[in-house]
């Protein structure tokens, strides 16, 4: 494969970080991004600026820094997404589907051919809270040291676009042979499930428990593909039409 | 392989940083090497010193910098070492078999298993000279973007010592284990699935078309759950309830 068609799915691969607290890393991440050839940084909440400091550590790559755009919610900064993958250090609490790096890079490639795609890193110290991982469909843990986990915001960047670019350099691509869904859409159909759920009395809104955290999961699962967004919707309008009645 | 054997090959891959400039590179290869269980760093004429800077971006392995040990030649920090690889950007004028870190790692890793090995990393302005590399028996070129191929050396040596754990690591991570549903509960959510669609005139049985086909296609990506058969039932059974109204 060659450097043009490189370019084009790592374009498609969004670096989004989340309440960022160092500029250090912000600078890190984009260095990292760009000597892999990413370019698509996201910055959701970030609780320190783009200094100096950020830019000394970006060195070449203040240009990736200064694309950089800001987002007042992961959502927003996920639209368009394909697939969003939170990179968490390894925790065995969590029910989504967890990869490696060089598990996850292929199929994540894949779709990056045609869609963009997400990997979502929390913040330095308190990594990615629960609520952004419900919007995440897959867990990337990179391996390590079990005595000392401690990866650096910017070296995990570093880790995962070695991993995609390592990964490009030495497979065939194969594009997935169906239309996921956009984020907007997956979030649109919960959104939709939970009014429905509410509405026939099976989730009580003052006592959701794990309902809604166990529904994603699953379909996180299945991977949902737009034509099925399509039917579930069908499904809820019947729902809401029949009870209605 | 178990942890305790992971920890006796990496101990035996010792970092040999040549000439570094900045305290911060120090810390940060420092934290690289203990996140993927390395230890044994060495120091060949650093042109800085082990500072607040370099502690701070050690973190939690301000150990390692601590046990590094300072060498006036290159020659010094390979004593005992089976196998010198030069981690350097891509270089075709070089005469050495050069490899990518992913070419490397097994063979570099059944090498530690009994011996130690290094890699030898220059420094950020020039890498390293013609007379380092000429005690190098490999070359290890890190994939990168050929239009910014600046790799820092903290983050170069995270990509080796993460390539390194990651070969050796290579047992696919387990997902939290949940009791599939039986074949039986299966079909049976699948025929009251059916018969709500049907009730909720959704499903017209005279007109069926390939709709439960292809929900059965999106169960079956995503693999039922024992618990999930639950949930799903308990979701039709609202349903019911809440059309008869």
């Amino acid at each position: 494969m060659n450097n043009a068609r490189f370019a084009e799915i790592l374009a498609n691969v969004r670096v989004v970080l989340v309440e960022t607290s160092h500029p250090g890393n912000l600078g890190a991440a984009a260095r990292a991004m760009k000597v892999m050839g990413l370019s698509d940084l996201r910055l959701v909440n970030p609780v320190c600026g783009i200094d100096a400091e950020a830019r000394a550590r970006a060195s070449g790559a203040a240009d990736v820094l200064d694309r950089a755009v800001v987002h007042g919610s992961l959502d927003d900064a996920l639209a368009g997404v394909v697939l969003a993958a939170a990179c968490t250090s390894r925790r065995r609490d969590l029910p989504h589907p967890a990869y490696t790096p060089r598990q996850a890079a292929p199929e994540l490639l894949a779709m990056a051919g045609s869609a963009p795609v997400a990997l979502v890193f929390g913040s330095e110290t308190y990594g990615l809270a629960n609520e952004h991982l419900m919007k995440c469909r897959w867990l990337i843990n990179v391996p390590s040291n079990p005595e000392y986990a401690s990866l650096n915001l910017g070296a995990a960047v570093q880790v995962m676009a070695y991993e995609l670019r390592c990964t490009l350099d030495d497979t065939p691509l194969q594009l997935p042979s169906f239309q996921l869904a956009s984020h907007e859409e997956r979030e649109g159909l919960f959104a939709a499930l939970e009014a429905t759920l509410v509405s026939i009395e099976f989730l009580d809104p003052a006592q959701p428990k794990r309902l809604m955290p166990r529904l994603r999961r699953f379909f996180a699962r299945a991977g949902l593909e737009k034509e099925e967004i399509a039917i579930w919707r069908g499904v809820l309008g019947a729902i809401n039409k029949s009870t209605k009645r």
